[in-house]
């Protein structure tokens, strides 16, 4: 299943028309009212939602109900709410490389400010400093998980989306200790989406190609098989200090190919167009503009 | 105003009973459904409750409506559900030295997941490691606030409450950037309360006495005079990069008298009792077991 975030309200996506416009099934009104209306109140409910979805879907493909139309500035942030945002850092061995990093021998943890998050399709103003990106693969938690063990980790998971986890490099960096949490978390730096992926719409959920590029070059391209900890380890060492809750986020880390380790290093400009994907999951698009509003 | 989470409602606290047990007026009850009942409904209408509560209390004290009783036991965080928790590093110039750390010239930011939060008066289960403590002025936000002045961030506070910043130090300094976020997020480490104070219960909100014990013996006392970076630098520093919302909150960071600053180091060990303290605000107490759950 595919599930968007339209306007706030959470929506089965079932299909494209012909003129680039999105169709699905407004979950609410397909299900009487007994899951949604909004994205959060969905993961809340995850097994009886799919075990409603299933029957609902027999033989027809998708749920009857109402039917939505949307294009990509319509969508939200897949998980617009999350009452925890984990991010990874250092978790591509080439990222670390480039960063001039060990590679760490536990996952490196810290957040990204949840108003920070925005849906997939956005303008985003650069503040004063450096601004760099960092594609990442997203993971949405739908299952209260506490002390997950790494064979059964994916059990906690909803679904995965693509996230690009934005960073301004001269904060990030100032300071005794790195600020990687403040510096990722201006407004627009946590653009998620299009859309929530079940694990079971894909072959291979460890091993998906992600990568971004800026003004049609590519700069970043990865497998997300080369992760250092992947999305079953990540969740068994954070559920074992934290629990888990439906419509958490954890940013899986991003692989090489980041601005600030170029020579001459290179940050994101006025009018700048950043696309990212993850194979198989969905692709986000996004547009720089400065202070002053312009492009 | 001194406004307590009892049993996930707002409550308004108006007096103590000779048995020990405390009274309040519930919110809701008292406005008839317009505010409440949790306290993050609360925070959302801030100014208007502030303007409600005004009227209904003139010449009484304390509006009329549905009286509770309550002990430290019935108490939950006093917002228990903040979309961001702010947590800041070496602010105070003592606790910088004692750590071997030079002062930051900016705030040093990370978080606190949420899953950590807990109330007042709780037994917390020791994990793996050398458990320590960390008092701590906690801001509770009423305001949406962004690019905050510093000669006006007071304005964005609902109130003050305490906060214990417990916190596992063999995560916490491993790896190759320090896992301040991870480390402090144990199940119970982010003991907030008793209530929530409205500055102007204080003659110098910036100014208070805190500290903390460990059975019976002082370990911490300082004043909030000293904080490296105040409550108003702190918004602005803040609210310049991320979008602060109602019921946020914001761990200003501890005073010297550490145990991992100690010779030898000192840890907490199953049965202690930590009692936390911010003069005007109220008091904290913890009690520690095994994690097999012998004191």
């Amino acid at each position: 299943m595919y599930i968007a975030n339209v306007r706030g309200r959470a929506v089965l996506v079932t299909g494209e028309t012909a003129t680039g416009e999105t169709t699905g099934v407004d979950i609410a009104g397909a299900s009487h009212g007994r899951f949604g209306p909004a994205p959060a109140d969905l993961y809340g409910a995850w097994d009886e939602f799919l075990a409603w979805a299933e029957v609902a879907a027999a033989g027809r493909g998708a749920p009857e109900g109402p039917v939505v139309g949307f294009t990509p500035a319509d969508l939200g942030p897949p998980s617009p709410t999350p009452s925890q945002i984990f991010a990874i850092g250092l978790n591509y061995r080439d990222h670390a490389d480039e960063a001039g990093l060990a590679l760490p021998e536990r996952p490196t943890v810290f957040t990204k400010f949840a108003s920070s998050l925005s849906g997939p399709d956005t303008t985003v103003v650069l503040p004063d400093g450096e601004v760099d990106w960092e594609v990442e693969l997203v993971v949405v938690i739908g299952r209260v998980t506490r002390r997950a063990r790494v064979a059964d980790a994916w059990r906690a998971v909803a679904g995965l989306t693509v996230g690009q986890d934005i960073s301004e490099r001269r904060l990030q960096l100032s300071g005794p200790a790195p600020q990687f949490s403040l510096a990722k978390s201006h407004p627009g730096f946590g653009p998620t989406g299009p859309h929530l992926v079940t694990p079971d719409e894909l072959a291979e959920p460890d091993d998906l190609e992600i990568g971004c590029s800026v003004n049609g070059e590519e700069v970043q391209k990865a497998r997300t098989s080369r992760l250092v900890f992947g999305v079953d380890e990540l969740i068994a060492h954070l559920s074992a200090v934290a629990t888990l809750h439906p419509g958490d986020l954890i940013f899986t880390g991003t692989p090489s190919g980041v601005g600030a380790a170029r020579t001459p290093a290179r940050h994101l400009a006025p009018g700048d167009e950043l696309v990212s994907y993850v194979q198989g999951v969905g692709t986000l698009r996004q547009t720089f503009v400065a202070a002053g509003g312009r492009a």
